[in-house]
């Protein structure tokens, strides 16, 4: 299911009040009688210190990922529906951000998690919030599967899953944000997991050149881990359809997803705005992960970091020029996932606390 | 040190730009060449489902605690003063948002920690963002001893700690943040560890106060955790000095201080704005930190719920009124210690993805 919104004439980016994904609720698809929020969008556009980038900093977010913005629209759906039970297939942030709108909204929910493969901030929040946690043995795709056929099969179940049109309704308001701070920029990297999240920005861009606010659309970057990039190898080989991964494996657990099952909206989104798709390594993800952090103060999750090793790899390989404006989306917070920031090497050493400064002075005469 | 801050006759909020921290350069001391910021402040004021709570949730600042508002305006200092080294003592969160600032600017890092006493986010961040880890045996107070011995010895370590007024004039855009959107609550929450905060927010809606922008200062309540409490005991008892404790021992290891440094300056808010203090135990906060995610969908750390520990608290002591204006400062996010979460208890069972609906029709027969 694609929901069509045209905005209405009057839309105005100077008219609208409020912060976060419901400041845009005249562009939002349908009518809430209640909207349960936890004040969810509205994340800093942080510039870097070269050039013209820009990050999107999702980890700002309540539950520290983008899947707040879709999810306050998907509760509120639910709520407004009659819905009282909600299920989730996850590799953990959707889990996470399900789990704390469903609490607000007094709802049941049930997760669909794989078994050991979810980074550890992630499952504690889903505990936290109280959910009800399925472990099932394999990949996200196979709690995926398990979820669709439930929903089919059980329709007193509302499913929280990216497949879910009214959670990209939410997504979108990422590329409203952008449009309202710096218009339009060359291009935006996303990272593509399930592959929701870029046909969203997109179609928020879409929206807006539509009605004449802005007069173009970026080019949309999708970024692959290696070991799970059916939608990037599909676009680098000139495929018309992705040849799904039976076993994904990556670092970048949020996105280790073999069957996308919104790859015909994110190639949409790519080819329609004349963008491309890059996959990269594990451990050129762990080195962005450090080198952003080393450089511009910013913790994202390796997922997330994923959207800037694509940019260096794309510059690297001449697909964007240093000079363009680029706005790199980091989809989720680096507390996300310790684990995988301990692998930072970092000094780490036992001092008497009476004597500090020999190890200060020792790194001065050592010319450190 | 105090600084002193008189706004200027032509401060209005309505005048004001940008978001965040910044928005506020007006009422910040001191001049700066360059600005070291990574988007702080600007966090969301959640509005409670009953009555006029509100929760000021500063886990959306970059690192995840409030502590990137004063960060942001010493590190400029810093900079603007020359230093390439600086230092810190910290539970933790200062220690992440240090160490991110630093990197930003190019600065190196020095961070005091106690050994095996700071939640596995902080130090994961401070790792992440290459600072070099001292550790130290014993508690908080044995690395602030160690800083300002260094300090007084080293002029040229820039020491990040919370005596540092440049950190306190960030944090006080707390303050100005809430004053700008809901004017003045009749009482704000704050959790107090090594007492700067409190101070901060107060002198923020002082100044605001003297300039006639509002007309009156909300009553400051001090919240601590009962095993490191000098500063709520010394008000409950109506001493004019803390006693300190020297071993303190809490759960919520953000406020895991037995001797508070800024205590003059929080005592000095508390009873100007004819506040109070009390004190919560770890299973209060325990409690607190479950309640607050499974109703209102807020994650928050241990030490951060302790605010919200000490609203309850309050009311049932008769200190506040349920009907009250009230906003409840949550310092950090809950993803800082996943440890703590874990403890809440939830349902998590192995399944078999080709029988989901066994599960749920098991909770619907039985009742559930």
């Amino acid at each position: 299911m694609e929901i069509s919104v045209k905005l209405p004439p009057s839309f105005s980016f100077s008219k609208l009040k409020g912060r976060g994904v419901w400041r845009y609720s005249e562009a939002i698809a349908g009518n809430y009688r209640k909207v349960i929020t936890i004040n969810e969008g509205g994340t800093p556009l942080i510039k870097g210190k070269v050039g013209e980038v820009y990050y999107k900093f999702e980890g700002a977010n309540p539950t520290g990922s983008f899947k707040d913005r879709g999810m306050t629209v998907a509760i509120s759906s639910a709520v407004n529906e009659g819905y009282k039970i909600v299920i989730a297939a996850s590799t953990g942030n959707t889990a996470a951000s399900a789990a704390a709108y469903s609490a607000r909204a007094g709802l049941r929910i049930y997760l669909v998690l794989p078994k050991d493969k979810v980074a550890i901030g992630k499952i504690a929040q889903a505990v936290l919030y109280g959910a009800t946690i399925l472990e099932v043995e394999g990949s996200f795709d196979v709690g995926m599967k398990a979820v669709m056929k439930l929903y089919k099969d059980m329709g007193i179940v509302y499913p929280l899953n990216s497949f879910n049109p009214w959670r990209l309704e939410g997504q979108k308001t990422i590329a409203y944000e952008i449009a309202e701070e710096i218009r339009v920029p060359d291009f935006v990297f996303v990272p593509v997991g399930n592959a929701g999240n870029i046909y969203a920005i997109w179609k928020g861009f879409t929206e807006l050149r539509d009605a004449g606010i802005i007069d173009k659309i970026p080019r949309m970057i999708g970024v692959q881990a290696e070991g799970a990039s059916p939608i990037a190898k599909a676009i680098v080989n000139n495929l018309d359809t992705p040849q799904f991964v039976e076993n994904p494996e990556t670092i970048a657990t949020a996105i280790r997803i073999g069957k996308p099952v919104n790859w015909r909206k994110a190639m949409k989104a790519i080819k329609e705005s004349q963008g491309t798709a890059v996959y990269v390594s594990d451990s050129e993800i762990v080195e962005a992960q450090k080198e952003l952090a080393r450089t511009e103060g910013i913790g994202a999750e390796p997922a997330s970091v994923a959207s800037f090793a694509g940019y260096k790899k794309a510059i690297q390989e001449g697909l964007v020029d240093k000079s363009s404006e680029v706005v790199i989306v980091l989809t989720g917070h680096a507390l996300k996932d310790p684990d995988s920031m301990i692998k930072s090497s970092a000094r780490r050493i036992l001092v008497n606390p009476d004597h500090l400064e020999n190890v200060i002075l020792g790194d001065l005469n050592a010319g450190n």
